[in-house]
């Protein structure tokens, strides 16, 4: 129905209008406006009422924008309206970050499962979860049709674990480890490097 | 030179194009061309040569890229030529991976301090760091120039943390915090929430 031509950029802001709504809520308001979205986020008034049009008409000129309409259908758009079940590969440093942040579950996706390679640390627990041999992992993924997947193993090992992934039927990726990885062309990846983040800012100090 | 009219998303990519050179040069290698950046990057060749004319010729038809030339010329336009001293500000879970990363130092970036409010993490240790009161931060950056911070605190302390690393002239914060800051003009900002980039992701899955 023509979603499928929303630029890429376009449906990357939507989780940020998303957050910024579920601020406002937490904070009590109910009807906001374009212009305070963009004051919140940097972004002209102009690109949100743009960019939300692509997906169809959800407030009325002169009134704003309903925060918990608006929420629920970005919530829809972004299939966030269920929890997405999620594997996290590699219990490091940041795995153990990772498999502990408390952010995850309201905003959509639940931490289901962890894996690690290291016979040291299969087993422990960490949190709620004992991890699991990641020898176990294509299985696992399919037993429990697990799509979305937070891969933070060394980058030596990146490649390989994707691959698994992909077998066992991961359709989203979110990389922790700073290197580029392949993937069939129907699974999405992202990145998250702070490098990558910093030097981008780095050009900019004089 | 006209690189100030370069757009922000251009200047973006050139840090995933110095991590692909970087593990080119780790492979071995020392010649490479567009396309070969552009199959590891999954981005179009045409994208990356044009990407770099903006900052200068950096290849000669038909015979590719010095790897380590391009390598120096793209440190040298990020200012990572050079090692940019970084404050760390709160020492949860993830500052504590943060603080343990082991990735920064190679790729222009240095925590020297790391910082947190609570009294009964002020003065622990973290690696090599020991946590010093959050207090003192301003007079910290100060004293010692730091331009880079990275904010690890939780979203109701983000924006009084923000002033604060503002006050004491930093240039460029990368928000680890799932809310957005506001900062003067002149401040970059970069945020790294993991359920803004799933969010990205579930958008495409059917």
């Amino acid at each position: 129905m023509g979603t499928s031509a929303v630029p890429d950029i376009v449906v990357g802001r939507l989780p940020l209008y998303l957050r910024a709504l579920s601020q406002m809520e937490a904070e009590g308001k109910e009807i906001t406006s374009s212009q305070e979205l963009g004051e919140r986020l940097g972004i002209s008034s102009a690109q949100i009422r743009k960019d939300l049009s692509q997906f169809g008409e959800f407030g009325k000129q002169g009134t704003g924008y309903s925060i918990g309409y608006l929420t629920e259908q970005l919530k829809r758009i972004l299939k966030v309206n269920q929890t997405w079940d999620v594997a996290l590969i590699g219990v490091g440093d940041l795995g153990r970050a990772v498999a502990n942040y408390a952010g995850f579950l309201d905003r959509g996706f639940r931490v289901v499962a962890i894996y690690d390679n290291d016979p040291r640390k299969i087993g422990l627990k960490v949190g709620p979860f004992q991890i699991r041999d990641a020898a176990k992992l294509v299985q696992d993924l399919r037993g429990q049709r697990i799509q979305v997947a937070m891969l933070a193993v060394p980058v030596a090992e990146a490649q390989s674990v994707t691959d698994r992934l992909v077998e066992g039927g991961v359709r989203a990726i979110l990389c922790y480890a700073p290197t580029s990885i392949s993937v069939p062309r129907l699974v999405r990846v992202q990145y998250i490097d702070p490098v990558l983040h910093l030097q981008r800012m780095t050009y900019y100090v004089p």
